[in-house]
């Protein structure tokens, strides 16, 4: 059987709409580059869709693993606690989700982290408002 | 007279470390890739130096200039009304700090946001974790 990528991108979201864009805009650039893979977003916090109304989304695409991936640049306790109490993961980060009544598995990405990317995208951002 | 940059990187803050230790990571490869800039991180809630001690950590470094620049992924309260309020900046992100008695202008750089950057880095997670 071929093997069908899902990308679940966790968003913290917030009472103001700027958050849920820019974690929506970012798994819609990752959907682009990666058309055999199906992203979807979903939200912890104020935003919707819910993590769980995200996951609905899988239904009908045929996805046979998903990914979970924090869209947060660090971890925090809706990434050590929240994410893998709503997702049902093990220790390991893994799990099992039922999409169209199949179990599929999901594994648990890190957050973005303290990557020299980042680093560059900062100072690019500092260089813009001087 | 010859202007020194200096970066105030300000992270959102966390009661457990992984904010902190990302956003000084970050700040720490600033400052090795511009060794000509003064880089100092400061935090908004739970971890320290706060903001106002960040900025009294600019004395005697000379920096003739300061660009704020939130450590975010994405803008919410916390960049559109409380730093600004901390810093004072005008609506168009400008102020002045006081370093060692002398005047400094300041200004506020944008969040990361939604850069393909971010996506990239976001899709490199995922390919760790499956």
């Amino acid at each position: 059987m071929t093997e069908k990528l899902g990308i679940l991108a966790i968003g913290h979201g917030s009472k103001l709409p700027y958050n849920k864009e820019v974690v929506t805009q970012i798994a819609d650039y990752i959907a682009q580059n990666h058309t055999d893979v199906v992203v979807r977003a979903g939200f912890m916090e104020n935003s919707e869709p819910t993590l769980n109304e995200a996951i609905a989304a899988f239904s009908g695409t045929g996805v046979t693993k998903v990914a979970a991936v924090p869209v947060f640049l660090a971890s925090g306790v809706h990434i050590t606690k929240d994410i893998p109490n709503i997702l049902n993961l093990d220790e390991n980060g893994c799990g099992t989700l039922m999409v169209d009544g199949t179990e599929v598995p999901i594994c648990y990405a890190g957050p973005l982290g303290a990557d020299k990317l980042i680093a560059d995208l900062v100072y690019k951002r500092v260089e813009e408002a001087i």
